[in-house]
């Protein structure tokens, strides 16, 4: 708690649910607000987590919890990154403080099982309208009395998604009182678009006006008057849905619900005022607000890019524990990843890059700063980036899609019957593969391998280290083949020497053996490759001797390491960071049946749940996929004690 | 041939490719158009398939292919239903008479590995915009000479899908020159919405006006003034996006795409004049077209929903054959569930029906002809269904959402997201599960079982027969549990006594030991336990004694059969109409291997690869999924020979 605590009685620490909020005077709510900010500040600035998003929807959660009767009435987010004011004010302040993302804690995300205050899944964007009008159906079905409010708050970047689409398609076309709230944050974007939109809107609708817009853009970036933010700078540059907002506000009037705005999203005055004026309206309404990203902060305000998530900081100078972190040499997979396809991509012209609002996040960005032309970041609309890729690849382009992995999970039929089905060669760049860490089971890459490996025409692999990332983006890059998906996790790899290793291609389908051994065989898939050989290690000391392949490739398998490690005849214990039933352990299980042996099998990997946050290290424990998991797992197998 | 050609000399005989359609004199293209639809009657009458869609795009697929320059200029069809004069004019005229949908002839939608006219996959809705966007922009990069032109053709049910609106929104931000085709043909009901809309338009946003409006439809719908035709007939009455574009057309000029129309989709002349203004001009563009479904037949324009694929049918009377098929007792899969659907919902108020634009088809139309309020027909929104459903699950409401296998992959992150994360109890009545015939790669149902399993929280099974179907139903309507997936096939079951059974739940995770045997163990999941019968009976025949096992659920395995096998020790086979890899079968050989079990197991079901079309039985021949290729399977593990 800071100093000026002890000053001035804070406000927030007698809210201990929303019902002591609605006690409060109308006057009261200005200094509530101030103090959320300053407990956001000094809680994220030691327990790091989301802190822009929710700096900006301060007013916004105020307002939601004194006007509306929750959790009798429901709110709904859209991406819980703007949910940490929600969880001050909803009775979690002491849980926020101590254990916000972590193991045993509190999900960063609104998460029902948590609260009663928290009525739906918010990882995923672009849901809230679709889950907020079945909670108002349901409660004009059942009758309820009084009446349920429903409210979706949604932001502008995911309000581009192809569900909120249809969920307002749906939410216009029948009897509810659902009202949307607009969230839109992105000013600094907003501003130079809607300005330059209003003298562009006089031209002509031509491609020299397209390409004058483009190049103008281009000369924009240039002199640094727009900044990306990886949100999809090129594709979404004028974005077309802001321009209609900024312009005539006429798609939700359109689509037959009634538009409010746009006001100030943070004046909490304005909006309780507005609230209460539209709230017991009938029909479906959409509010429009404009709130700015890390209001109340100036570091924050100035860049919220960069505090988007910004780690630990010094709450009074603004300085960043990562800007000053010394670097160990170590490279995050995503930038091996980013310089990689900016190689490969130099060398073959035919050869761009789809992301879907994860320029930055992937590292595309680097791609994209020297050949702004050929990366193409749709925004958030996974389905769309890879049935565009799918055409680009159909007419001789060679798209290397980076999503991350539990989004790749919105494009699944897309993957099947756009690219899959013609056996288009599409390579999907699968971060966040595996287990996130405080992210949670939303976010975790958990099943990516077992939805893909029952693909027809799906090469699936995924690198141990960061030279055979560049190994298997390189195979990618070759002709002849058709889609390739390359897992790997998020986060720094091990090496600390060159990663920039030659790039070569490998052969698809080869694994390879990092170790012989006569008591058991250890078949791994990715960077676990490491806690496999710490376990091996361990028992070698012991005495035991364990076999190790890096299968590299879940589909097709290694048919020469199969038959290797079949006719040895030992145990096999295989080992991935994704989940178990599914993945590559049972591919390894249906090929020793396929092809008549019986082997003992023990299939290491994620389980058959959705896994809680904490750090990485502490899931890998959980889920036995760390070392000391992995070597209880083959000493089980062996039937020899893990202590032994 | 009917008799007509001999008189008149038939100018499609004359049509081997477009260049020589393009060598006609405008003049000459109102007869072409009465050729081709004279041939698709004639063809269809006899060898069945979709009928009434092609019949309204004969003029747009002929003014295309004379304007555009095909195939080095581009048509994406969306949804290939309408693609049948586009085969008849590019050089499959014999092979369509032939062998239309049949196994070894022509696939009923576009197929780019038959043609270089057919550009890209389109079966499943909404994905055209997106693909053409990539070949658009595929070209230029490239930086082709002449300019390639890409056009998108989309129905006006497909562009309200969510994946249509992102290819939209991203079209209109990039430089590019797409030409979007909306082909809308759905005029009867158009045009009660539009003079309603207008109307309505002058009245208050209100709930009044939403109830009046709900009401009004209701009406009329009982005066037979309206008809469902199996499209999502409440949620879609009054669709947002069609009064839209009835009333100011500003939707796509709100995206920035120029718009041009409505015109008439069936005067040949206007379409080619239309399109030789527009077609060089730089940008993205929309062309909207009016058509009438089943154009040029009167029994299909008055009733175009049964004239969707009419089977077999006279052509001189409009007779179709189905009308006077004799009944033989047996009920399609889809009308059990359709009928127990409605005896559930009688006696419990929480159970309400979910469909995307399928209430015909899945048959939830019968329930919604008793109680229209509970049951949702969202339009084609797979994604926006599901999580719509769970929204409604978190209220307290039981959803069952009935969409056919190969659409429910759309929504396979909603599954995963906004359902089985909060382990919700809706049931997914998975229809068309496994081959479906005909219609061929895209609408087979393979996948489910393999990506439904990895999913936490989801139960998973299939009836065998229609009893068991409301059995499942009715444990699915019990309360105390998550999501339930419940897979059954197109067509009809194999009883001809009475279907309806009592309801009565089963223990979830129950199957059944249908017979005992002492020499291998025959595991089943659905309705191809008849075929396994079969095969079973033939082998006893010949001395062999073969258990069978029904597991009836997929997740979980039943233990206590899963036990009574592996200490039987015999060899195993596992039969399921679904993809082999990831599916039942492999969920048998991960229990093994997770249990210490070393069985043989032996798994029969869908290959690693794309499925043809094809009669079902003729697929399940393929595949091996039939009694002689259960049989085969059986004798080959057995090490018998297969007639000995």
């Amino acid at each position: 708690m800071p100093m000026e605590d002890n000053e001035h009685k804070s406000i927030l620490s007698s809210i201990n649910s929303p019902d002591d909020l609605r006690r409060l005077a109308p006057g009261q709510l200005p200094a509530l607000c101030t103090d959320i900010r300053k407990f956001l500040i000094d809680s994220l600035s030691t327990n790091p987590g989301h802190f822009a998003s929710g700096m900006g929807a301060v007013e916004l959660t105020v307002a939601l919890h004194y006007v509306f009767n929750t959790p009798y009435d429901r709110i709904v987010w859209d991406v819980g990154h703007q949910a940490y004011p929600h969880k001050l004010l909803t009775g979690r302040r002491k849980a926020f403080a101590e254990g916000n993302r972590k193991f045993g804690g509190i999900s960063g995300f609104p998460n029902p099982s948590e609260s009663d205050y928290d009525t739906f899944s918010a990882g995923h964007a672009s849901n809230s309208i679709s889950a907020a009008l079945g909670m108002a159906m349901a409660s004009q079905l059942k009758g309820e009395n009084p009446r349920r409010n429903v409210v979706a708050v949604i932001g502008d970047a995911s309000i581009s998604g192809g569900l909120a689409f249809e969920g307002l398609n749906n939410a216009a076309n029948t009897s509810n009182n659902l009202l949307i709230i607009l969230n839109d944050n992105e000013m600094s974007i907003d501003h130079n678009v809607g300005s330059l939109h209003s003298y562009f809107a006089h031209l002509n609708t031509s491609q020299r006006y397209n390409n004058f817009r483009y190049k103008a853009y281009r000369t924009m970036r240039k002199m640094h008057l727009v900044d990306d933010r990886g949100k999809g700078a090129i594709m979404r540059f004028n974005n077309s849905l802001k321009s209609l907002l900024t312009r005539s506000q006429n798609i939700f009037e359109g689509l037959n619900i009634r538009y409010f705005g746009p006001f100030d999203g943070n004046d909490i005055n304005t909006i309780v005022r507005v609230l209460n004026d539209i709230k017991d309206m009938d029909g479906p309404r959409i509010l429009h607000l404009r709130s700015v990203k890390g209001k109340g902060y100036a570091p924050a305000e100035a860049n919220p890019a960069a505090w988007h998530a910004p780690g630990c900081f010094d709450p009074a100078t603004g300085k960043r524990a990562e800007e000053e972190a010394p670097k160990d040499g170590r490279m995050k997979y995503q930038d091996v990843f980013g310089h990689t396809l900016l190689g490969l991509a130099r060398s073959d012209r035919r050869i761009v890059a789809v992301t879907a609002a994860m320029a930055s996040g992937t590292s595309v960005s680097i791609m994209q700063h020297e050949m702004p032309e050929r990366v193409f970041d749709v925004g958030i609309s996974e389905g769309h980036a890879v049935t565009f890729a799918g055409g680009l690849a159909k007419d001789g382009m060679k798209p290397f899609v980076a999503i991350y992995s539990s989004f790749l999970q919105r494009a699944y039929d897309h993957i099947i019957h756009d690219v899959a089905l013609l056996n288009l060669p599409v390579t999907f760049c699968i971060d966040r593969a595996g287990i996130v860490g405080e992210d949670g089971p939303t976010h975790h890459g958990a099943f990516d391998i077992a939805y893909l490996r029952s693909v027809p025409n799906m090469t699936i692999a995924s690198p141990r280290n960061e030279h055979w990332l560049r190994k298997l983006m390189c195979t990618a890059a070759a002709d002849g083949h058709g889609p390739i998906a390359i897992r790997y996790p998020r986060g720094k790899g091990r090496m600390t020497d060159n990663w920039e290793c030659a790039l070569e291609p490998v052969a698809i389908g080869r694994g390879e053996r990092l170790r012989d051994g006569h008591e058991a065989c250890v078949l791994t898939i990715g960077p676990v490759a490491d806690e496999a050989a710490s376990a091996i290690d361990s028992l070698a000391v012991r005495g035991h001797s364990i076999a190790h392949y890096d299968m590299v490739f879940a589909k097709p398998l290694d048919e020469t390491i199969m038959r290797e490690v079949a006719e040895k005849g030992l145990p096999v214990i295989t080992v991935e960071d994704g989940i178990a039933s599914g993945g590559m352990g049972s591919a390894v299980v249906e090929w020793l049946a396929d092809h008549d042996y019986t082997l003992p099998v023990r299939r290491v990997g994620l389980p058959d749940a959705f896994v809680t946050q904490g750090t990485p290290s502490e899931l890998a424990a959980l889920c036995g996929t760390d070392a000391a998991g992995i070597e209880r797992a083959i000493a089980e197998t062996l039937k020899i004690h893990p202590e032994e």
